[in-house]
């Protein structure tokens, strides 16, 4: 068992302050707070310089903040005060020239507010990109090792499924059957609102479970991932042939598995995630499909269920060893089908490990009982 | 059966233009989108001028958008692009010398992107502030009706886990029975994650459900909502007593009772919601308790969860007849117990209606086949 070590995450990012030309930061993204405290509520704000940490939160926390970051300097606010008061308030105390924000998660009027309390000082706040979301592409052990567990419970969650199902099953039976299974097997709750959809509703690559049954259409797809206990995600897509499946269902998926596979392989330190995305676009354009697949090919995953990692043809990033992403093409076909298929990877120092073991063979999607 | 008119709306908030100097509006926060076209899924912007209403959105939701808006036009981009240049390739083509942003959802960096992108053009960013959830503070009639709903709901799946309750049951069992019920109902999800606390975990307000037992201390308490159909949700707190309670729990929950229902019968058109917080927060100091309620008195709610109308000692606003907002006061005595007790609240021509009919008389929180 691996312990998350919050200190020595803080001592990390502390040291981007000098390249960052910041004397201090004020995190306020809630899942940043979170890898950098492991405090599970909202609305309370990190400020990080070399001499103070200290948490802002509001007395609904206080207790829970006792027991979740023991050690942690915290600040209580109640009512009659703002989280940007005390912000204003530690950084005049600190006599920061350069007190960093969030530029990507405080939002246009927090600042200006922020900004307005500091005049006649000698701080100027700002604004910094990604520092916190950067760390979190590259997982720790202890993290590695909570997805690993998402990941498993996403899986008997779906075997569960997979093994109950009837032609008179609607989407959302079997939404709220898998949320359950998952449950069972130890997870806190769904990583997101799980996508399952048969036939036309498939081709929708983010639907909601509707009331289409399960006999309606040869493809049913399930998009669905698992959070567990200590708020760490999974995020899997399988295609499950119920029916008879027409020749143009087998050749989308297969175009679809191949691109996967080869866009998996070509995962490793020092790969550009351009490249990849473009060898799985390639193989699906190249089959004729191209203008049926927009999405990216795949994003970091971890606390939030889309992290800052992405793999489109705008992906300026290039992999690590411990970086953890999805790899995810797809072929919609607008009012008849949809197939993706998805898995999640870890980049090692050798190349990369599909954390994730769904058959996803075609011969292996068919639900024997069913098709 | 109302039906939602988000032309009216949209137009109402064009309306709006002229006064906060701007001659088109981004929207791009997720609830304001939906609340002005009906869509329902994310990663997508409104541009809203006199002259032209677009819907900029990405391939996955191609479909979707077709069926959700009918009528509205709709940019849709690949994966090649990002919505920042689409945004500002529409600003340009607009001419727009002000166009506005919404500063409440627009972060730092998304402002900077875009201010980078409209360069050597006359246009300048204007940022605004709480336009569309200003309006979104009074419902209409649609929007009361849904609420109307959420609230049955949760009223429906609290009486089955109220019949339900057992003495071996922990805080997570009766978490996940009363999210079943909601769905059972009608419901598509709690409006949040409900907080199940037994004993000294109802003394932290923003509790995980945990595995406390019931029968571990007299004092349950439940904060719950559901969602419906359509996404709006309710927001309401009951505790229940489960075993003998002592003289502190009697006085604990009356003195939150009485602040409540004071606050409740104060609330009316024309009050001031800073008002309204001093009668509850007064009445719980008076008994002496007065550092134990650190938190706000309640807050609007519709689409979100919490909406901008909030009643707190900060607060400027006043109460307009179609506003909903949440009354909860509470008293929280750390390792000990906590009790709040929340309701929905209607804004009318004459006063207010209380929504939820949950019984909240301190005789009426026996579970009696457990006390």
């Amino acid at each position: 068992m691996n312990e998350p070590n919050y200190e020595a995450r803080r001592g990390k990012l502390i040291k981007k302050f000098r390249e960052a030309e910041i004397d201090c930061l004020l995190i306020s993204g809630v899942s940043n707070v979170r890898y950098l405290t492991g405090f599970t509520g909202d609305s309370s704000w990190l400020f990080l310089s070399g001499q103070h940490q200290i948490l802002m939160s509001d007395t609904r926390y206080e207790t829970q903040l006792e027991a979740e970051c023991p050690g942690l300097d915290v600040e209580i606010r109640d009512a009659s005060s703002t989280i940007l008061d005390m912000s204003a308030k530690l950084i005049l105390k600190s006599k920061a020239k350069r007190p960093g924000v969030e530029g990507d998660q405080l939002t246009v009027s927090q600042y200006a507010a922020l900004e307005s309390r500091l005049t006649d000082s000698p701080a100027k706040l700002i604004p910094t990109s990604g520092l916190v979301e950067r760390q979190r592409e590259v997982k720790d052990k202890y993290e590695l090792e909570q997805i690993r567990e998402a990941v498993h419970i996403a899986e008997r969650g779906i075997s569960v499924v997979r093994s109950s199902l009837r032609p008179n099953q609607t989407e959302t039976e079997i939404r709220y059957l898998l949320e359950a299974s998952m449950r069972d097997f130890g997870g806190t709750g769904p990583a997101f609102e799980p996508i399952i959809g048969v036939g036309p509703t498939a081709a929708l690559p983010h639907a909601h479970a509707g009331m289409r049954l399960v006999s309606e259409h040869p493809v049913l797809l399930v998009d669905w991932g698992a959070q567990n206990h200590s708020g760490y995600r999974s995020d899997l897509t399988r295609v499950f042939i119920t029916g008879k499946p027409t020749k143009q269902i087998e050749q989308v998926y297969k175009v679809v598995l191949a691109a996967q596979q080869a866009a998996i392989k070509a995962i490793r330190p020092g790969a550009a995630c351009v490249d990849v995305d473009r060898i799985a676009r390639g193989m699906i354009a190249d089959a004729g499909f191209g203008k049926f697949f927009g999405h990216g090919l795949g994003h970091g995953f971890g606390l939030d269920i889309h992290e800052s990692l992405r793999m489109s043809p705008l992906s300026k990033q290039t992999f690590e060893p411990g970086m953890v992403v999805t790899v995810e093409p797809g072929i919609y076909l607008p009012g008849k089908f949809g197939v993706r298929i998805e898995d999640d990877i870890l980049v090692t120092t050798q190349g990369c490990e599909v954390l994730s073991s769904v058959p996803r063979e075609f011969e292996e999607a068919f639900v024997p009982f069913l098709a």
